[in-house]
């Protein structure tokens, strides 16, 4: 068999970076934490401490940059003055001297800024089980502080020394009125290896408090970064901040702008997904509540079989209609119906005709929109996921050996 | 890239088939149904009334067979004449017609045979949605009537015209004294797409009353098909029927051996995932509970990073221990062990030192354990998964287009 792999997508840069947020500088570089000589330490730093708040992994093995994130946002009341980074090793699965190592890398941002060490959050991604060449890192951030700019090609270095698996840069913004949000992210789909961590920053010049951020937060999350599938894997690593550099008036519409720049960010998350060919978003509506719309959903972007047909351009309707016809949710499944880009496959429970060769060739696009309707009742939800290709065995089985 | 597919594996055929049960006569011809011209008829008859229980799909859109099955059981008591199959069409979301169509296959075979109609069943595995070829059916069934024969070779006539994707024939027996337990099965693993459905029939002699066979199947089906990782779909014609021709004395052991048959057919079905390259039993012990167990067992089992880790032999502890990390049903992650071909790779929440190329090296067989110790309980759970690699995409891809 001969399989060939399409060249990653390219995607317009967006039109505002983080360094676009009025006081707010970037930097990326190179420590030599990966072997392949890429970026690697990434900072971003305020002139006045930032509003801010943190979703992160619920995973057992959450690691210690994570732990320590949680453990200064309470200490600090949500004022965060910087964050660091470093992607090629996620600093998991390393014991007290990862804890250690984390507390040293705030340590050394902290005393260059001259900010209480609560104030700086760190993350890390990358290999799991590996301490971490402190030597290095704590060059990297030297480098880093010394390089700091406003310039919007700082913002894009930093976006570039966050990324491990990615194949491509991640990164959108949205302007209202005088209110900036800019957000980037690092992830490779729905895959999260041992390697592939979600992190997303995403900042802006409206005027937060951090309890607000704290209080919108799940919700943003809930309609982009986790409403892509994951593939049953949290990574050790995982973390969503927002935060507020506090400069115009705040907009009571602020956390729908939030949720824009997240959820395009989640978006580019799916379409990145280690050999996706496209994004599918699968809208389940007439539940009977939104917790069940949600799980079933769930059951049909979590499942292997569907995502090969997607990925194969296949219209096959008994994938997704066993797949919903598998989920306890579903209380009448003879009243569904499956739309798939428009073309009605399948009809209060029964086969629908329809142009096989049609449906197929308009599910070779980018973006694919499966609807199920259901007559439970008045839930719904929206979830997307990649399609699972050749590609994905290939960087999935061949990764660490 | 290029990509080699194994042949599939060749197993030496069981030592008793079905028609070595006294009184148990079988055909297995070939109808038209399927366009390739393999047998997709079978039928299997016993002289007498034999006692049977079935467990079948819990899909919403169970099938009009399983469906009649079920009402034929309930009327009969228990007492089955006959089990006819047609492979290459699931009779399923198929309307009404598709229910008189299924009540007619039983028909033809209960009036050739003269006994009551709810005395025989029927199973179809095929497409879905498409309705029976009847005309082709009934011809069929007719050349089976005709062709009933005790041989072994009739056995193994009836289990080729049962089989749809399956790589390879399916079939255990066990001989303890008198008593002998004879199965088949038909099912590409993990899969279960819209053509692959899990069907298996174990016929014994010892005597036996159907609501003994029927306290006793949830727990066997537990232990063998459905500890057999099904990718979340259930298909919609799953049935496992279990059938005594009441010829020797009961033994009171005898659900262990039927157990034992049941286990080593839902060992090929897994071996056959449709591109697997072995089979993976995941056991999980120290957990709060069985029912924990077995839910931090599925989800390792379910996850496409293991079992695409597991097709490329990496012994990448991360992916398990992350799938294990996510479980809300683990209370202490930290005491976590991990055991892989019996080399220990993750030691009490730590990666452990191992040899990466032996571990890697054990990986590169048949027959794959992997061990999780917890210390939550006494709970314990061994499930079964193939590995995910190109083939499945292939299969899965490419079917129906």
């Amino acid at each position: 068999m001969n399989v060939e792999f399409p060249a990653p997508p390219t995607f317009p840069p967006a039109e505002h970076t983080l360094t676009n947020i009025e006081g707010v500088k970037a930097a990326g570089v190179a420590a030599g934490i990966k072997a392949s000589g890429a970026p690697d330490v990434a900072l971003l730093v305020s002139d006045i401490p930032m509003a801010a708040a943190g979703l992160f992994t619920t995973n057992h093995f959450a690691a210690a940059p994570v732990k320590l994130c949680r453990s200064h946002l309470l200490r600090s009341h949500g004022n965060v003055r910087a964050v660091v980074i470093n992607s090629g090793n996620a600093n998991a699965c390393t014991g007290a001297q990862g804890e250690r190592d984390a507390l040293s890398m705030c340590e050394q941002v902290a005393k260059a800024l001259g900010c209480p060490v609560h104030e700086v959050l760190v993350c890390s991604t990358g290999v799991i089980g590996v301490k971490l060449p402190m030597e290095k890192v704590s060059k990297g951030i030297e480098a880093a502080l010394s390089s700091l700019s406003s310039e919007p090609e700082a913002g894009r270095r930093f976006l570039k020394a966050i990324m491990t698996t990615d194949a491509f840069a991640k990164e959108a913004s949205a302007k209202v009125g005088d209110a900036l949000f800019a957000g980037v992210a690092k992830g490779a789909g729905m895959i999260q290896p041992n390697m592939a961590t979600m992190l997303s920053f995403v900042a802006t010049n409206v005027e937060l408090r951090a309890e607000m951020i704290k209080r919108a937060l799940p919700g943003i999350a809930q309609a982009s970064f986790n409403a892509v599938h994951v593939d049953t894997h949290t990574s050790t690593n995982d973390t969503f901040l927002l935060l507020s550099r506090k400069t115009v008036k705040g907009d009571p519409s602020w956390s729908k702008h939030a949720e824009g720049v997240a959820r395009r960010l989640a978006w580019l998350i799916a379409r990145d997904g280690e050999g996706a060919t496209k994004v599918t978003t699968v809208e389940v509506t007439g539940a009977a509540t939104d917790d069940a719309a949600r799980a079933i959903a769930q059951r049909v972007v979590g499942s292997a079989l569907v995502r090969t047909a997607l990925y194969g351009n296949d219209p096959n309707w008994g994938r997704f209609t066993s797949a919903v016809g598998n989920c306890p949710e579903v209380r009448d499944a003879r009243s569904l119906s499956c739309v798939l880009q428009g073309i009605e496959v399948f009809k209060a429970g029964e086969p629908a005709p329809f142009d096989k060769a049609a449906a197929s060739k308009a599910m070779a696009v980018e973006d694919v929109r499966l609807e199920l309707k259901l007559k439970d009742g008045p839930g719904k939800a929206s979830l997307m996921t990649s399609d699972l290709g050749y590609r994905y065995v290939q960087v999935n089985a061949e990764y660490t050996t």
